[in-house]
C-alpha cells in the first residue's frame, strides 16, 4: 500500500509517519510511505521517500496524484495566525492546492478506467465553526467561521465531499480538537498557549497565560490526533451517509483545569511558572472559539479521545518530554 | 449609485432589473445598471448598459469589478441539473469566478485606499442543505449538499463571509427557496416541474409530474425573489453578527397542495392536463431535498414572502402569464 502525508514534516505528520512505519496501516504491516513538505526535521526515517516544496507550487499536487496513493493524508496547511495575517498566503496555501489536489486525483481516477479512488484524510479543524454557539455543539450545527483558516478548512471539506459524492475520490474531513500538548516551539496559531502552559512549565521555563482561566476549550492530545487519523484510514465510508465532515471526541476544560491537573501532576512550584499577562487580541479571538462538543456520529464511529486533561498531561510527559529535555 | 447585475439576462436578472428601473434601489431612484450575461433576450431596456460575455472567461471578472459598482447583485450559475451533468463546466462557473470576483473587488478595495467597500448580494440556494433534515430547518442547521451546485454555493458564501469579516466588500447570501411559477420554457433544474405543472397547464398545455404528489417542497415567486434581492442590497449587515448566509422565507407545501390551489384558481379542467409520469431518476434527486423552514433571522430582518401557494400563482398571473400568452 502507498501512502502519502501531505504536511509530513510538521509535527502531526511526523508523529503520524513513526506510527505507520510502527503499526502499519489498513492491515499492511509495512507500507511504502511518501512525505511531503517545504522542510523536514533533520532526522529521517528510513525507507521513507522525501519530498520537498510547496504544495502550492505549480504541477506539485499533480506529481503527487501520479503516484497513485492508496491512501493520502493531506494535513498541510499554514495556521489559524498566519492565515489572519496573511491573507494571499492563507488561501494560496489552505484552499487552491486542495482544489489542484481533487483535480490531479480526478484526472488520475479517469486515467485508470475508474479503478483508482483513493481514501483521502483531511485534517479539519474546530475553526470551522463560529458563535454563537450552544454550550455543547452537536453534529448538526452550522459551520460559520471566523476566521480565514476556518473557511478554507470548510471550503475543502466541501470540494472533498463532492469529488467523494462522484467517486473520483473517497475522502473525509476530520474536524481535530485543539492538539494539546504540543511538543515543540509555540507556533503562530492564537491556540499556541494552549499548549505553552504546560509545555514550558514541565521544562522548568515561564509561560504566559495571555486569557483568564475561565476560558472553556475542547482539546485531545497529538497521539489521539495520529489515532484519528489512522481509524479515518481505515473507516468503511459508507457508515459517513453522505456526511464527509466529522467533529471529533476531545475533553473539554476550563484553563483553570487545564492548571490543576498540571498541579496534581507536576506540584505548585511548575504552576508557578504560569504567568497570567492578559492580551486583549488572543482574547478577542479565543471569545468566538467553541468550549464543547457532542460527537456524537464520530463516536459511533470508533474515533476514541481521551476524557481528562490529565490523561492528556500524561501522554505528552510519555510521548514529548524525553525528547525535550534530550534537545 | 452604479449597480451590476451579473446573471442580468436570466428570468431574475431580467425582473430585477425592471424593479430597479421602475423603482430605484436604496432611495436612488435613477440608479446606473449595467447587466453582463452570456445572452440577453431581444427586447433591451433603454438607458441600460449590456456587457456579453462568460463570467468564467479570464479577466471579465477584473473588468467589472474596475467599474467599481457600489451594489453587484450575483447571479450568475448554470442550475443545479446541468452542473450535475458536467462536473467541469458546473466548477468553472459556479465557484472559480466568484473567486476571480472576489479578489478584483479586494483590488479595487484597495486601490481605493479602502474606501471602496460594495455591497455584494449572492443568490444561494437550500441546496446547501442536505437530508436527513428535521421537519422544520432552522438557522443554525448545518450545511451538507448532495449536489455540486449545493456544494458551490456553500463553498461561494464561505469565501464571500471571509472578504466581507475582513472589510474588502460588504456581502451577503441569500438562501433562495425553489422559484415558482417561472416563466417561459422548463430548464435543466430537477425542480422544473414544480413549476412546469402550474404554468403549463394554465396555458392549456400538458404538462408531466415526474414524483408522488405526496412530496413536500419551498417555494416562492419570483417577484418576491426580486424583493428579497432589493432587500439585502439595502440591509444593515451589522446586524448579520458575521453569519452573512441566511434561509428565507417561503411556502412549505406538498405537490397535492399545489394542485388544490390550481384547482380553486383555474378549475377541474386546467388540473386535468397535468399527467403523472414517475421518473425514478428525478424523486431520487427530490428526496434529498428540504421540505420546510424556520428562517427567524430572516423574517427579522425583514425578508417578507408569499404565504399560500395559491398567492404564488396568482403573481405568475399578474406578471408573466399575460406575456406568456402575448408571446
Amino acid at each position: 500500500m502507498k501512502v502519502l502525508i501531505l504536511g509530513g514534516g510538521g509535527m502531526l505528520g511526523q508523529k503520524l509517519a513513526r506510527r505507520l512505519i510502527e503499526n502499519g496501516l489498513n492491515g499492511d504491516a509495512t507500507p511504502e510511505i511518501t512525505l511531503h513538505d517545504v522542510a523536514f526535521p533533520a532526522e529521517r526515517f528510513p525507507g521513507v521517500e522525501y519530498k520537498t516544496g510547496s504544495i502550492a507550487d505549480p504541477g506539485v499536487m499533480e506529481g503527487m496524484a501520479s503516484l497513485r496513493p492508496d491512501v493520502i493524508f493531506h494535513l498541510a496547511s499554514i495556521v489559524s495566525g498566519e492565515a489572519e495575517i496573511d491573507f494571499d498566503k492563507g488561501w494560496q496555501v489552505n484552499m487552491h492546492p486542495t482544489w489542484a489536489l481533487l483535480q490531479a486525483l480526478r484526472s488520475e481516477h479517469d486515467a485508470s478506467g475508474g479503478a483508482y479512488v483513493p481514501r483521502l484524510v483531511f485534517t479539519s479543524s474546530i475553526a470551522a465553526f463560529g458563535s454563537p454557539y450552544p454550550e455543547r455543539i452537536g453534529d448538526d450545527f452550522l459551520c460559520a467561521p471566523q476566521t480565514s483558516y476556518g473557511a478554507q478548512k470548510v471550503i475543502c471539506e466541501t470540494m472533498i465531499a463532492d469529488f467523494s459524492r462522484k467517486g473520483f475520490i473517497d475522502g473525509l474531513s476530520i474536524r481535530l480538537p485543539t492538539i494539546c500538548v504540543r511538543p515543540g516551539k509555540a507556533n503562530l496559531a492564537a491556540s499556541s498557549f494552549f499548549s505553552g502552559i504546560i509545555r514550558e512549565p514541565l521544562s522548568g521555563v515561564e509561560a504566559v497565560l495571555p486569557v483568564p482561566d475561565t476560558v472553556r476549550h475542547w482539546h485531545a492530545s497529538p497521539r489521539t490526533a495520529v489515532g484519528f487519523l489512522t481509524h479515518a484510514a481505515g473507516l468503511d465510508t459508507a457508515l459517513l451517509e453522505g456526511r464527509r465532515a466529522l467533529n471529533l471526541p476531545g475533553v473539554s476544560c476550563t484553563v483553570a483545569e487545564q492548571i490543576d491537573a498540571l498541579r496534581e501532576i507536576a506540584g505548585a512550584e511548575t504552576v508557578a511558572l504560569i504567568q497570567p499577562q492578559p492580551d486583549p487580541a488572543i482574547m478577542k479571538i479565543v471569545e468566538g472559539w467553541p468550549r464543547d462538543f457532542d460527537p456524537v456520529r464520530a463516536r459511533e464511529l470508533g474515533f476514541q479521545a481521551e476524557t481528562s486533561f490529565s490523561d492528556i498531561i500524561r501522554v505528552y510527559l510519555e510521548d514529548d518530554l524525553p525528547n525535550a529535555k534530550s534537545g
